[in-house]
């Protein structure tokens, strides 16, 4: 950020008064521009005991396995927006039945939140940033090429949970691993 | 949004190419400005079976009674987020145990996820926002003073949990009210 988008003047950064972090402050109308993380909110679509992955057409990660999520936008709710990207990633309908996993994700301001969900009926496609889509039994799910941390953490747990025969909510942190 | 912040240009709203919503667009970079919902976190803090609470010096609803929760910063995780605040709006510290409840508040493009924390010792004050606070069983809490719907409906989920000695994470949207 370098212009004040209010009134297009330049910012700097530093402590507001009665603030104990850095912002982006307009030297000419004051505004203080503040940043915070953003939320990306999915779900596990599962059809008899099977999970729906998405094959990423786009980057970070082309090519690798992921579950269907994306920005959460305004004015929606979680549970919408993880219905929207089920529809708009994988060309299906979900219903949402319960959260199943939070992943804190610091290094980049990122909150993940994963559903678990049930297709409609067996019926998918291939959305725009998505190359193919498909079922996994857990026996099959192409654990070497799952594209984030956080689909792998929520796969885990969703299968754990399902061999136990009860669902929980699940939350952690992915950090960044830096070389020693 | 009035004007880029990455060059200071004007933008216009307009729906990008491959885009279903319409974004604040820099007329002169194209830098896509995309807007997204903020994540509001917090805590019960717990001691001994009753709850902090405090009293609003702020507005908005000034004078009514809160729990500890504010905006996640950046390059925090959500757990950091409510020890922080519990610091800053009570100056007690908690340990976190566990997520309670999440509330979309789609109207204003917020999502409130409270935790249940537990006081480390009986001790807390008066943070800069806040005009006193103080400990409640169920049978004092000043349920008709209660700032926000969302602390209305954590509090009354841990009371319920509390009962039945078992706690769960709680999910709901707290809507906006119109006259009909």
């Amino acid at each position: 950020m370098k212009y004040c988008s209010e009134c297009g003047h330049q910012v700097v950064l530093k402590v507001p008064p009665d603030d104990h972090l850095p912002r982006y402050m307009c030297v000419s109308c004051g505004t203080i521009h503040y940043q915070n993380p953003k939320l990306v909110v999915g779900c596990i679509p599962e059809w008899d005991g099977k999970v729906l992955l998405c094959r990423r057409a786009i980057d970070p990660r082309k090519g690798c396995w992921t579950l269907p999520a994306g920005f959460m936008e305004n004015n929606e709710t979680t549970e919408q927006a993880a219905m929207r990207e089920t529809a708009e990633e994988a060309l299906a309908e979900v219903d949402i039945l319960a959260p199943l996993a939070l992943v804190s994700v610091p290094h980049i301001s990122q909150v993940h939140l994963l559903f678990h969900g049930r297709l409609r009926r067996e019926q998918f496609g291939v959305g725009a940033e998505t190359l193919e889509t498909a079922l996994f039994n857990q026996s099959v799910i192409p654990w070497e090429g799952i594209a984030f941390p956080s689909v792998r953490y929520a796969l885990e747990r969703f299968f754990e949970d399902q061999r136990r025969g009860q669902y929980g909510f699940h939350v952690t942190t992915w950090r960044k691993i830096t070389a020693p």
